[in-house]
């Protein structure tokens, strides 16, 4: 069994209103010098072992495909 | 300037419905062997330098009162 994990973060130049209200929250809370906050998905995807070699490749393809919307978010694969 | 990062996921016990949705699509799109797929939150927290220090083992704090629901999430924290 494999483990591949996919981040999906809004593009830096997009505004992210979520991570703001959040960083707000944070400073009501009273926690001090939080200078940002962005907020994304992580997608954990369990690949079975004969499918493993050749899920890798594949996986930045996945991630183009339906995980991330290519306008306005990045992503980052990885597999252990 | 310290980056700290929150990662929230469902409780393993906690059916993800989005994720099986996803398991699915991808399955439909001919990737084979994905055998499950969950879908947390990744919280990238932008603290300055004076506060990181102090900022670290409030980082857990942060994620318990704020980031994530204690009752159907847990979250794992990092900091660089």
């Amino acid at each position: 069994m494999a483990n591949a994990r996919v981040i999906v973060r809004l593009k830096p130049e997009v505004l992210d209103p979520q991570g703001d209200a959040v960083r707000r929250a944070l400073e009501r809370l009273g926690f001090e010098g939080v200078k940002g906050v962005r907020i994304g998905k992580i997608i954990e995807i369990e690949i079975d072992a004969q499918h493993a070699k050749e899920a890798a490749p594949k996986l930045a393809k996945m991630a183009d495909e339906l995980l991330a919307n290519p306008v306005t978010e990045d992503f980052e694969v990885s597999i252990d």
